[in-house]
């Protein structure tokens, strides 16, 4: 880390500050040029609060030269994670379609669709159980039904299922789930990540919808530290002023994610656009930029002839797009 | 609720989405014109789920013509809502100063800064044992040592106190906190809004960083559903492309809130800008625009001389504030 | 275009309203209903200011049914605009890679890029001659110079060119110049525009930082409305809050403006990420997410080494994108 | 500035960066740690681009310790720039209230509400003569006849006038106009600011939807190094997520320009906030925050009773506000 001080900082105020830090354990290397002094501190850098730093008087600029992760740094562990996911692999090479529907709503509706998408190619069910809701008064999900539901669909087809945990209080439902969603609201919900830390199943998280690529590895990190390992990391649009789209999906932080962390990386284009004309076009250009996977909203309610609108495919769409993805990814080997 | 309906829409399919819509016990009235036709959905439509419907490809655009909140909206309480906590008033012209340390760092600290602020005309004392950092090797707070020490504040000085929680599961750790806070980044942590709603405990619920105001009012209303009616809602910043501020303050939010709900507003000024010069104008500020509170950081830490920079104001500082707000609020009278 | 008034509004306040719209030449179709009361506004709205509209006491809120833009929208013209320069089309299914230098610095310079991307068969020669920079004090580009420069090597390759212009009173030196550039700070020069539309060049237009997708369009329906058809639309990255890459590339635009509008849509990966190491993958996801052209930054200075990490491309990584992008095209037809 | 070198560097490609620093007659002091080597730049960084320099391979990153503003910076310019406006003073304590219609639109009209904000007190009028709209279809101001207008109105009672330039071939027509101002969707339409430079007219720049406070700086600094230092600063309102609003005002932007600058900063909470009755309380704000200047809409049409709910303010509102904005002043002196 680096922190350059103001023109007219005092041999005092320099020698308070070098204490300070030697205090949290830091070497500091003082190097006084003739307009600024600039400090080098050598050690755990990753304890020290750089906003502090920063709004300190005396300080023009800090600037970290090493991450503030660790664990989720690929300078320190440089080859590909791979997660095992029964017997599925993501990550390192390793790539992995999700589909299901948004929420479970019934037995009938997670098998048919849980079926559909294994034939389509599809490695992994998702499905909601518990569903945050900007809304008190809207539908939360059928929350441990939802995932006696999606065991069921599991014992049914072997795939794996993936499915969102809101509270740390309910993980005992959580049990037989392959992997633990945690959604963009609850990015920096500190304390469900530590949580999850103590766990050893593979936890998906989201990046929050105004969350920097740096804050994700954080809380990658805080996963991690706890001594969990298996995390993968979920772009999923961020908030911008555009309102055509739900989200703007921001693609490019699949290629930054990668350079910055050995973790597999995801794209969920379903949430970011909010629109299922755009969902094919955005999934094969994800597959394209190097993800691992690809999390796609399919329903399966033919009943339900208005739905086909919404942000959902068909089955017959993912079908159609998970050929599409195959043949891009082998196009860009 | 309106929804248009796209030129070109069957009248079959406007027959089923009409019975779409009436299972969810609506009543909808069908206008025909030439060109569109538009639905008015008549009945509690807080329940519906406005991106679905806006999503189905008949339907053009859909726009709530109440809003989705209903215990916090003005219209159906036109009142300003008082909340008491412990002889202090806030609401409905009644106005607080907040002020206190970001962390509780010792009992020598926080009666310090408690009896400084009180002095120079503070209400309520603030100070984090519970902080929600980036970093999972950052210091986390004192915990339940530090409320235990707000406590001792709160004996000595007289002054109620608040706190943030993180974790439901800490809850009866607060049982002497006066009002309990809501960070920015658990805006959206439902569930722990829900536990605190069948508290009868103040809330100050913090705006996340990328959260709109209806966002907000419908987290106020997930607390209020449950019973607590005693909400107070916190502007501190939102995230833009501007980095000359940590945030950037959203005033207009004042006005905007006390348009749309009864529940009093209070502006923090010190998290939003990160800079201490910056805190008076804009706490000035936010008292002309007509906040019902403003939450100051003060730090009361003589050996730490580094400190006079940092988004904290010194307790000469804060009286010198305190002194201004109270002008200006005179003024605007 | 509908407007629903609101709750309460008297008999003589909608008279009124109406009034007022039909002086604009408008059919208003009015619906009351028994809680709100509805206008289908028929006839020619995209004279309507709708933010004036949106602001009055009476109007709950207004919403366009068609799209305020014409002769850009898709709905009017659903045949794909195919753009023809030179011996060159974009659109419709046609292709084009555009390579060069940020900045033309000198002949040998702009003529050993050239031959080198037309090599590896690039279709368009780019260079910047009047360059746009925040810092009056930075370099300004070669300016008249630069663009004769630009002609040399196209004379040197066939390569047609494609440059920015900055100051319609510029004009006259892009006599030869194949596509005009208008560059995102200019994106609503609304004069520049207008004086552009009454040439019969065709003109790449780049999206503004802050520009939604509908204020992109409506710029184009500017030029087009001068009567100069030949617009191309460009993504290159619009301004959020994530600091990693200089800004966020929004590749949903390219399917959303495909959607909407009939122009050719390029991507620019070079501007939007401001990282070499970004724009391979940016540039093979955006051929997959079907942009009908890129546009990449190529330099060509073997003195300079130091140049290798910037966003610029060599000649020899270049050749290897266009095989991938190549490749990504024949996998998703 | 101040360039962190990667770990790893070889000092081969230090000493090719020095040289190629050289170059461009800096002076470069190179501090090597065990880590990370820093390179201190001295001399005349304003010509630097940093952006190039951070994309090279072997920078870590890049700080400017100075500015890159010279004659829009405080440090160079210690005392408040005053700017005089026919006999009004704005700036070091002068403040100005500046108020009129958004467009002109008949001599009755614009000398009406000239005639009324007088006696309120305003200081200066404004009104649009030529209008930046997003739509080519809607109405673009009456340009040269709106100019004339707006002088019968100054020679009518004596107020200065402010007006919008779009295009610098209409400057001739400005020859009487006391403020020529630079709307937001120009603050880089740098050859516009340029030529506005050589004139010795007094320049109101407003701020960009999606620029930072250093960029509008450097907008001002392409004014004033051509010679024109009268330059006002003009806050209306950022893009961001929030729909609420028409845009975020952002005061923090006053106090941090007032630190940065020595030029005078007026706000607009008409156009940023976009709602009639949110601009008392954030004009108020604005003078608590310590502007030299606010500006207002205000219009003047009784047969229009529809435009009461508008962003416009009636001349009573405006009245009563500048009673409440001169109370605040007196508060916070």
């Amino acid at each position: 880390m680096i922190a350059v001080l103001k023109h007219g900082t005092t041999p005092d105020q320099v020698s308070h500050l070098v204490g300070w830090l030697k205090r949290m354990n830091l070497d500091v290397h003082v190097s006084e040029g003739q307009e600024i002094t600039v400090l080098g501190l050598i050690g755990d850098t990753s304890r020290v609060d750089m906003d502090l730093l920063k709004s300190l008087e005396i300080v023009e600029t800090v600037k970290r030269v090493s991450e503030p992760f660790k664990q989720a740094n690929r300078k320190f562990h440089p080859k590909d994670t791979i997660i095992q996911i029964g017997d599925v692999r993501i990550g390192g090479g390793y790539f992995v379609m999700i589909a299901g529907p948004c929420s479970v709503e019934s037995e009938e509706q997670i098998i048919e669709v849980a079926r559909s998408v294994k034939e389509s190619g599809a490695h992994i069910l998702r499905g909601g159980a518990f569903k945050p809701r900007t809304s008190p008064y809207a539908f939360q999900g059928m929350k441990g039904e939802g995932i006696r539901l999606l065991e069921l669909a599991k014992q049914e087809t072997g795939l794996p299922i993936i499915t969102e945990i809101m509270n740390i209080n309910d993980l005992p439902l959580f049990e037989n789930v392959d992997v633990i969603q945690v959604g963009a609201r609850n990015m920096q919900n500190f304390d469900l990540l530590k949580e999850l830390g103590k766990t050893r199943v593979p936890i998906l998280l989201k990046r929050g919808l105004a969350n920097t690529l740096q804050e994700l590895l954080m809380s990658a990190e805080y996963i991690m530290s706890e001594g969990n390992e298996q995390v993968i990391l979920c772009e999923r649009g961020i908030r911008t002023f555009e309102t055509y789209t739900r989200n703007t999906l921001d693609l490019s932080a699949v290629s930054a994610l990668h350079e910055l962390s050995h973790l597999p990386v995801v794209v969920d284009p379903s949430h970011a656009t909010g629109k299922a004309k755009l969902v094919p076009p955005m999934a094969v250009a994800a597959a394209a930029s190097g993800a691992d996977g690809i999390m796609i909203e399919v329903h399966n309610n033919p009943a339900c002839a208005l739905c086909d609108g919404a942000q959902s495919l068909t089955p017959a769409q993912f079908d159609d797009l998970n050929h599409r993805v195959q043949r891009v990814r082998e196009a860009i080997l």
